[in-house]
């Protein structure tokens, strides 16, 4: 499979998609989902505004997929993949700012990897090919009112606030997503550090339990968990999560 | 006000809006959201196919919001509204099939009263007029798989599956949702009947709380909780959603 790394910006008023090739991005003719072909010329990234690299219709997330971080939260392991929803009203892109809400006394980051689903989905067999199913990979942060996650019970309103699905900063197609190094950083200092084979449900049994559950469609979202170090963030904080082969999603707290 | 009862139906091939009269469907012009004329020559409803009164970017949903109902969970009645979130995909419309999932072995019926946003709705203020912000009111039943929503706690997959958001028969723009009388009948038989004046938050108080968390848009859809009387359905039953001002919603169980 050829490399490819798929942004979605705004240059001159025009919303695009295009493909990074060295410093530019060469915009992408036809459907992001279907047959595709890349303008010869490029813009360079520096004259774009990057953009969230999806508009999902919705975005699935997955609790306690890493044993240490269920453990650091003092949970059990769970037995079947733990999904809740995040409204598509919390997307941001990168260098996009994260609103700390007057409900909350404790924010938390959660660098997770996060999959672009490619076709409709619907009970995808244990034979399918379940990559075929998946357009690429990018980083998301699962921010969190952990106060009000624990006070509520339900995650809805802890993990659905605007601005608390930050994503980005692009879409990779070519990555095993099973044997990515994933990383947290606040302001610079290293927070959290796993490989994503360590998963407790790899990406493609997420995408087949979820699948028989609600049809996923073009431009839907699942975020597959958050390792251990999970931790606060304050106003004016940095924090960057980076995952090996897609880059770095990058945003302040306000 | 005037009275209107708004329907999205297919006819022809052609999915469109329109305000039922007597027993014809008057085609809308222009968007549902803004200023709208209707045509003056109507359809015969007979002749189209119903469809969702909406298609929501995403679907806000109140848990325990009457009295009762938390009783009969043997639950406690929550200090500011409980919500979460249904996922666009679980959507169907009126006559729709409500599919059992294998995964479950209790499927329950929770009759409730909806709305559909009107405009873009961000922290609404104490003295704005909620009503402003509301297109009308629709019924929706609440589809729950009771013993995945104890065994998840997260309660995403009990609601979430295709087919658990039916919801019509059409939108009502005149009606106090303060003060209806809502009904679920299973094979005919009454299952469950109040007030909508017995909600622990009512509507307004909903939309302003959930507008402090997320930013609602056109076509989104909050449904207010249901009432006490919930109840398992079976292969081929049929349950009906009735709500004095609006209609009926029925669906079937297969």
């Amino acid at each position: 499979m050829r490399s490819m790394k798929i942004y979605r910006f705004k240059h001159l008023h025009t919303i695009q998609y295009g493909v990074l090739r060295e410093d530019k991005l060469h915009p992408i003719q036809g459907s992001l989902f279907g047959k595709t072909n890349t303008k010869k010329a490029g813009i360079p990234i520096g004259d774009v505004r990057i953009l969230p690299p999806v508009l999902p219709s919705k975005i699935v997330a997955v609790g306690r997929n890493y044993k240490e971080h269920a453990h650091e939260r003092g949970k059990p392991i769970p037995e079947r993949p733990l999904i809740f929803l995040k409204p598509p009203s919390s997307v941001i892109g990168i260098n996009d700012v994260i609103i700390y809400p007057e409900a909350t006394q404790r924010l938390d980051y959660e660098g997770e990897l996060a999959f672009v689903v490619k076709k409709k989905t619907q009970k995808l067999e244990r034979t399918a090919l379940a990559q075929d199913h998946i357009l690429g990979y990018t980083c998301l942060n699962d921010v969190t009112a952990r106060d009000l996650q624990d006070k509520d019970g339900q995650w809805t309103r802890a993990k659905g606030f605007d601005t608390f699905a930050p994503m980005g900063p692009c879409i990779s197609t070519d990555v095993d997503p099973g044997n990515l190094r994933l990383k947290t950083f606040l302001n610079g200092k290293l927070k959290q550090s796993a490989s994503t084979s360590n998963m407790i449900f790899p990406v493609f049994e997420l995408l087949r339990y979820i699948s028989h559950i609600m049809t996923l469609v073009p431009g839907d979202v699942v975020t597959t968990g958050t390792p251990s170090g999970v931790g606060p963030m304050s106003h004016g904080d940095r924090v960057d999560v980076q995952i090996m082969g897609i880059g770095t999603l990058s945003n302040t707290v306000k």
